[in-house]
Parts: C-alpha cells; structure tokens; sequence
C-alpha cells in the first residue's frame, strides 16, 4: 500500500489507531507505513506517572496531569476494549476501581503483545505540520528532543491524538499574586502529602476537584473548600469539607466568594479544567472547542471537516474512554482503507450538526450518557471492531452515577459485572479510604476476605 | 531607511535595543522600521512577577522565573544604565539593593518616556523563524495568544532577546516520583511563605539555590540543606544550614548524598540552572551553549557566525546585566545601521575563538568581573554610548564579593557610590533580614535613622 499515516501522540487514542492498522494486517490486509511521533520516552499518553511539572527534560509543556495516589474515577468494566479484557490481561478478575498503574499496564499490554512499538519514535516533539494545496500531502515538522534537531516528513494522512487535559485553562482571581502559599493549576498537582494538615481551596466543580479534594482529605488534609462558578457538585460531604460559590479574590491568606463568606486557607488549586491546545496546527487546520460531548467542526467526531484526510481522536468531553477510542480509530482505519466512503462536505457538515444540535439538548448526565453510547454505535456499525453491549455499559455508568451521589468516599469500593466475560468484580482486599498505597502489586495482592456484590 | 528590525523579546534587553534605536533617531538618524514581539502583556520581561507557573493563560510557557520577597542580589550601582541613573529616576538617592518592584520601576522608566511602547506587540509569540538564502530575508511567525491566529512577516535583521532563564534544566535523581512531598525547580518558586516550618532540600550551588535558601530561612523554614555538585558555596552559613555533597537519591522522605550521610526532607527545590532553549530557531540557525561568560558561535557576544542579520542580546552568563545589554544593543544597532562594518567571517571567527579561549583560561570570581569588564569596554569604544566607569564597576563588583563571604545574610545592607552621580547610596530604613514587605512603596519609605557608610 502506498501511502503513509502519520499519528501524533501515542496515549490510548494514539495506541488504538495503531492496533487498529495491526488488526487489519492480522486479517491479511494490507496496510500503510505508519509513523507516530510521541514526545514522551515511552507509551502510554496520560497514564504515564512524571514527578516532572511545568517543562520538562527537553523544555516541552510536560503532558501529565495525573498524580500519585490516583484511582480510576469510573469502574473498570465501562472502559473495557471490546478484543481485550482485564481478565484476559491479569489472568484473572481484579476489583472495578484499579489504580493508575494499573489501568496503564492493561492498555498497554494489549499493544505490547504486538511488534507495535517499531512504528513510534519517541522523544519526538511535533512541532508543526502544513499541508500543501497543489499534492495533497501534509509535511510534519518534529524536533528529536534528544539531539534538539527538527526534520520533515512528508504523510497523506494526518491523526492528531495528542490530548485535550494537559493545557491548563488557569483564571486569573484578584489578589492571586500576593498569596502568601502555593497557589497551583491541577495539572501540577502531584502529591497530597504536601497539603497534610492544610486548610485547602479548591475552585472548580467537576472530576479533577472532586478528586483532588477526596485525595488530599484521604493523605490528611485539615479541611477541603470547593468553589463553584454555575453549581456545587452537592455529594453529601464529611464535615471538613464544604461548598461555596465562586472566589471573589483573596487578601493575604483570606479568600472571599460571591456570597460574602470567607475562609483563611494554606493553598489554592484551580481545578478549572483544560484547553485544547494545538500549538504545531496552522489556523484553517486546527480545532477550536471547549470541553464538550461533541466538539464542532468534526464529522462523526473525528473527521476534520476543514480537511478530511486530517483526523482528531479522543477529543470530546468523556464518559466512554478507552473503548471510544477504539471505536473512533476503527472508523478512521476504515475511512482510510477505503472501505467506508465518505459522504459529500454538505453531508458530513449537515450530519455533525445534527449531533452537536442533539448535544445541545442534553439535560443531564444520563441524557450525556445514552448519547455518547449512541455515537459509539453509530462509529462501530460500519467496521469490524468486535462488537460489545455499549448499552449495558452505559447502564454501569448510570449505576456509578447513582453510587457516587450515594458514597462519595465510598464508591470505589463497589463492584461491577465485566459485559465481556460475564464475570463480577471481586471486593478489593483494602476499602479505598484505607488503601493508601496505590501500586500495582498492592492492587493485585490477593487476600480478598469479603465476597462481591454487584452494584446495583 | 528602508529595513525591517523584528526584536523577539521587551526584557531589558530587547528594550536596551529599542532605546539604542530611539537615542540614535533623537539625535538625527533615520532608523529601521522595527517591530518587537513580546508573548507577555507587558514589557519587563524576568522582573514582571508572575503568580503563575507552568504554562501560562494561553498554554505558552511561563517566562517568569523571579519569586515574591527576591531583592536584587548584587548592587544596584553595578547594573546602572549609563544614559539614566538611578538618582535620575527616583528624583533621590535610594539604597542599594533594591527589591525587584523597584528595580523594573527602574529599568521600565527610562523606555516609558518615550513613545516605545508603539513598536510592542504584546501578547505575541514567536512561533517560527526562516531564513530565505534567496532574497536574504527573515520570515518571522508569530501567534497572537488572544486570537489564536498564526501570522508572518518579513525582517532584514532579527534580534534575539528572549533570556535564557526560563528553561529549566532539571536533572533527575533516583526515587523523585515517589517523594511525598513537593519537588519543583527553581523555575516554579514563587513564595517562600509554602515552606515556613519545613526542612528543604536545594540542589545546586549557584545564584538560585543562594538566593532561595536565604529567602526561605528569612520567611520561616526550619532548616536548609545545600547539595552541590561541583563545590560547596562554602558562606558562613548560620546553624540552619548546611552543605553536603551531591544528592545519589531518596528514598521515602529520605535524602541520600554521596558521602554516606542522610537527612529527612519536607520538599526538594532543583536550584540547577536553565537552558538555552530557542524552540522557535532552526537546526541552522540557533545557539547552542550552557550558561557560560562567552557563548560559542557569537562575534562580539552578540553576532551569529552562522548569519550576521541574526542577533542574540544577553546570552552569557551576567555579572554585568543592564548596562551590558545597552552595550551589545547600541553595538548591534551600529552595525545594522551600517556605522560599523563587520570584518569577512573567517575574521569574526577567529576574533570570537580568541575571546572563548581567554575565557576558558578564567581562575576565579575576579577574573570573570574583569573579563567581562572588558568585554563591555571592548563594545562600547566604537559606538556613542554614554561613558561609565566600567572599571570602576568591577572594582564594585569584587567588593560585592567580598561583602558576601563577609555576612550572607548580611551583605544587602551595604552601600556604595554610583559611578555616575557620585552619591553614596543611603541605609535602607530596615535591615534586609527584617525587610518582609518587598513592595515599592515600602522600599521607597524614608526614615532612614542610620548614616550611609561606603563599602570598602
Ligand atoms: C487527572 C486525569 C485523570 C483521568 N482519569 C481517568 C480515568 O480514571 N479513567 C479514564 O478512562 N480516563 C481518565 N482520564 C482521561 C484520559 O485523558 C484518557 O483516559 C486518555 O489518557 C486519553 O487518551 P489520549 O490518547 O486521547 O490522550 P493522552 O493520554 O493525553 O495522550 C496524548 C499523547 O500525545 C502526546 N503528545 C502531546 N503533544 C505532543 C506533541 N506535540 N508531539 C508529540 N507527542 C505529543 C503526549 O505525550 C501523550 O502521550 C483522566 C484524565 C486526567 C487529566
Ligand atoms: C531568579 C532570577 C533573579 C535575577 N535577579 C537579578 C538581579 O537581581 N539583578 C540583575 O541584574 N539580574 C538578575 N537576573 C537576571 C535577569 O535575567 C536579567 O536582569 C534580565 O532580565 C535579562 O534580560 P533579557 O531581556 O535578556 O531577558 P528576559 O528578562 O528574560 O526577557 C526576555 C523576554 O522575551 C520574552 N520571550 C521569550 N520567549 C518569547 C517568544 N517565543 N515570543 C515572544 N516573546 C518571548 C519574554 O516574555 C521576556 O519578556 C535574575 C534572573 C533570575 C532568573
Ligand atoms: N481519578 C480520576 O480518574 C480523575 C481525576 C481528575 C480528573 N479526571 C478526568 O480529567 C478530565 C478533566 O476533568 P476536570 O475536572 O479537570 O475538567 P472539566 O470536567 O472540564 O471541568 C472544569 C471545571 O472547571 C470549572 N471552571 C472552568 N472555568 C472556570 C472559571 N473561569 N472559574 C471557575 N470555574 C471554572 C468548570 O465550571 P462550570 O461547571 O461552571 O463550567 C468545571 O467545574 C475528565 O475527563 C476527568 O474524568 C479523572
Ligand atoms: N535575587 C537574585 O537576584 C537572584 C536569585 C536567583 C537567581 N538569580 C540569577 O539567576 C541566574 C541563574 O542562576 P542559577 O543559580 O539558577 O543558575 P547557574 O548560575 O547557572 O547555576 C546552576 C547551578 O546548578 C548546578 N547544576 C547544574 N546541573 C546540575 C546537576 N545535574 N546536578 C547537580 N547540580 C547541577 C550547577 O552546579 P555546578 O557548579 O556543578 O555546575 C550550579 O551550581 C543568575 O544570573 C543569577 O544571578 C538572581
């Protein structure tokens, strides 16, 4: 086959779009040359854990945003590749609420089974990428950290996997710059050893506060402050925490919120989400969205409509991650092998506007749910990715949903039925409030006393 | 006159170009059409303060390296312009070391006068720089953060000045990722006040580590630990402080150094240097050097061997700092306006070789003042630039020196004469380790009791 495919960014949307290709190839097809440029020094996107923040070694934006301590925030059994299950990969059942490494050693041992690893250079930064008019190909420009050297390569296809939750989206608060104590934008945090016996403001209302907070409340925070700017998240929080509306600015140590309360706080962590930042895209390429379920511009989420052959994974607010992932790369696969045809510019302009007029409808996370389980059927349908029961995962979610609203501290430690293998997740051997050490092999120690009982 | 001038940067040194430019225009001369680009809002460059840290509102990153309470470290009659003194500006003589509000009140005040700011565009990264052989032009990119837009434009010379403080160079040590507690390099310090109570580990044995471990003792930190790599600061350091050789890694919260000691530590601050780092350069085109007192490649410190139109401001190591970018701003104005005619390359080359090779040759702290003393005299002879003492500053220079390993923590109350106006610089009302407010208008307060006595 002659033409070649470029993949920016090797995390879990970048991965699937090579195991995608090497799917095809094991059912005898043939296939393009494939490089993916990744900047880190090894696989792995966001699930790689880096002491590191700011720049790093090489003076590029560090992309991790994940800390020590982290544990999945959603059961395991709704992010479950539909050719890979977590009882293929360990061997066995594991609980439904796994810790960083060990979510990153599953996504990464379906990829290692292949000869994968040669399609990517690491260490490499994508620098810039231009298309030409006159030949239709796209010339990307990479920076070899290593030797600080850039160079040219020339693709017919383009797929930006690079991530949307590394670009802090970081408001300025009066009175920020006299703060007498580290004031931080989530993607820094690291470790919450730091904040033990800190009175801590967090300002957002979302995943990353939400998580932040009960972590730090977990390694021993004095007491956890949310501000929201539209709505609290109103779990039924323990008595060192609480909810108030948004930060007017601060006074020395003293911060003030909308409805004239204050508190004296030690340190400030703006979990106000991210930007989608793509700094080597010319303007008529890029993508301009904020954090949403069906960001504009894209035809079935992925596909370009300022250029087709230019592909965009995992760019949409998510539920659904590493199977969407999937689904979106076995689509775009497909668009480039020719098996699917797209439609006319009008049709596919028409087709992502109805998605994003349906989008802008939904009134609550259940409605957010069914629609991005919709989508992911919508993508699937045409190709040969292995089929699973998207709707009963979007019953899980639903379920954790519930579970969270009824447990904040203590919703990871309910368990799940995998809809691949059938099989319940076992009870963790530690509840999480109690597990504070958040390695693999403490994870996969077995000496569960307990025995499973499926939430519901 | 029909030429373009980009000056990427409007730190002291892209605006020391700036004002060779004006001066010259003022005095009669035509001058260039010039535009600088400037990626923050203001102009200021390292002295503007910054809470943020990372990236910044626009996913740029964070230039700012300086931090709350810093004080100027060396007197501020060694770094006085000399077209505007210090008396000038302040209407009065104030003490010598200043904090940093006062120091960019300083610097900002002689460009505020006059109509300067025109040339800026703030908010403004340099994104690309090309060179095209063909029509020897410069073809300058840069984004606009507020719009998120790409734009280009030609240039006949560019003038590089964007500091080299900003990338940190960040060395790894063994069992970082899983210290609990905060670890940050120098880069990301911002206020002292994070650290009151707790035992700090600084690597490195330069300006950084001095000035932070000082600043943290003054606001509160129970004790500091020094590693050096190469030697020890070797100051009379209180009871608090101490030095060890290089950190081999830690384990826990545990610091291991190479001589078999330990020490328990509450955060670690890698106070290791910056890099030279120019993202927006080709392979061709850029510097490549560490922070030393005459990079390679550069005729006159300042003039790409690789191409005479490319100009870098303030690239070595500085003792000298303001006065000496003037120097190299008012050299390579000349040379752009054609009053000084540069030798054939193999000249420059040969001349710039001599220079690197008297600097490797240097012994001590003294023989760089005086190297760099000549380096600037050596600037300044065939330009008009305003006649100072230079060597009456590096005499300055040494006593500094000699005041540090006198009293660390005593030497910013000394006072010394400008070589400008003659005055001795009066006592600060407040001994420096009393000095909490670093603000303008507290450092400007007068009820001096004490008489002035010179240094020496
Ligand atoms: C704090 C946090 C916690 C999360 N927790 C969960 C969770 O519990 N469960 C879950 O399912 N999801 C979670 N997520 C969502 C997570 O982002 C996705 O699971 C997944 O990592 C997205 O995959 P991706 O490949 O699209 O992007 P990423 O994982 O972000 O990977 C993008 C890759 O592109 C590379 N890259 C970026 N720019 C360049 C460049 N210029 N040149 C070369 N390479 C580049 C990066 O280095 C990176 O390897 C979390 C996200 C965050 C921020
Ligand atoms: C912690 C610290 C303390 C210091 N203390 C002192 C002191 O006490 N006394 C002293 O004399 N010196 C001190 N210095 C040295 C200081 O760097 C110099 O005084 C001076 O700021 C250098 O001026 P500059 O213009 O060369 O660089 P900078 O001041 O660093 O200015 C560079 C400018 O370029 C801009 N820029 C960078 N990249 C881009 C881009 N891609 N596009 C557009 N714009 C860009 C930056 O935003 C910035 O405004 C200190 C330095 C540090 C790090
Ligand atoms: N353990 C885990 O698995 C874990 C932990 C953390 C994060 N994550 C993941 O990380 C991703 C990002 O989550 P996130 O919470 O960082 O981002 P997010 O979901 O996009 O939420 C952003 C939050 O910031 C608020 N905000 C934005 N701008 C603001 C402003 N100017 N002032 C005040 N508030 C502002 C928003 O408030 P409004 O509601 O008013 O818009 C919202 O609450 C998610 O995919 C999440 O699943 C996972
Ligand atoms: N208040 C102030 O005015 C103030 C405060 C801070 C900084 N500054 C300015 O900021 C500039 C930068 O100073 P700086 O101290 O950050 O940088 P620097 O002067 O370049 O010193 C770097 C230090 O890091 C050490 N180092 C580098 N790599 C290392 C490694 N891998 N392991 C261990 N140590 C390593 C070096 O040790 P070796 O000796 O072994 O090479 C050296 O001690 C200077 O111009 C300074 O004047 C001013």
């Amino acid at each position: 086959m002659s033409f070649r495919v470029a993949i920016l960014g090797a995390g879990p949307s970048g991965l699937a779009q090579l195991r995608a290709f090497e799917a095809a190839r094991d059912a005898g097809a043939e296939i393009p040359e494939i490089v993916c440029y990744e900047k880190q020094s090894d696989w792995g996107g966001m699930w790689n854990y880096t002491w590191r923040t700011g720049l790093d070694a090489y003076g590029e934006p560090v992309h991790g945003s994940m800390y020590r301590y982290l544990w999945s925030n959603g059961p395991k059994e709704c992010l479950e590749l539909a050719d890979y299950s977590f009882e293929e990969h360990f061997g066995r059942p594991i609980p439904s609420y796994p810790p960083r490494a060990v979510l990153r050693d599953y996504i990464m041992g379906r990829v290692a089974k292949s000869n994968m690893r040669q399609y990517i250079r690491f260490n490499t930064a994508v620098h810039w990428v231009a298309h030409d008019e006159a030949t239709d190909k796209f010339a990307v420009t990479v920076r070899d950290l290593k030797k600080d050297e850039l160079s040219t390569e020339e693709f017919d296809h383009v797929i930006v996997a690079t991530g949307h939750f590394s670009t802090p989206n970081a408001p300025y608060f009066e009175g920020l710059e006299q703060f007498p104590g580290r004031v931080l934008h989530a993607h820094d945090f690291r470790d919450a050893c730091e904040f033990q016996g800190k009175d801590l403001l967090l300002i957002g209302s979302s995943y990353s506060a939400e998580d932040i907070g009960t972590q730090c409340h977990k390694y021993g925070a004095k007491s956890v402050t949310f501000s929201y700017r539209s709505s609290p998240m109103g779990f039924d929080w323990p008595e060192s925490f609480s909810e108030v509306p948004l930060l007017t600015g601060v006074t020395g140590k003293t911060a003030h919120f909308k409805d004239g309360t204050s508190k004296e706080v030690d340190a400030i962590i703006l979990c106000t989400g991210y930007q989608h930042h793509f700094p080597f895209l010319p303007n008529e390429m890029t993508l301009t969205t904020h954090n949403r379920m069906y960001p504009e511009g894209l035809y079935k989420g992925i596909i370009s409509l300022a250029n087709p052959k230019l592909i965009f994974l995992g760019m949409q607010d998510q539920y659904y991650t590493f199977n969407m992932f999937d689904a979106q790369a076995w689509y775009a696969r497909d668009v480039m092998l020719g098996r699917i045809t797209l439609p006319s510019n009008e049709a596919m302009l028409a087709d992502s506007r109805e998605w994003v007029a349906r989008e802008l409808k939904l009134a609550d996370p259940t409605e957010e749910i069914d629609f991005q389980a919709a989508y992911i059927l919508d993508l699937i349908e045409p190709t040969d990715y292995p089929a699973f029961d998207v709707t009963r995962v979007a019953e899980i979610f639903k379920q954790w949903e519930h579970d969270k609203e009824a447990d904040i501290l203590g919703y990871r430690n309910k368990s799940y039925r995998s809809t691949l293998t059938g099989t319940l997740a076992p009870v963790h051997h530690t509840p999480w409030m109690d597990a504070m050490d958040d390695s693999l092999e403490a994870f996969l120690k077995e000496d569960q006393s307990e025995t499973a009982k499926e939430s519901a």
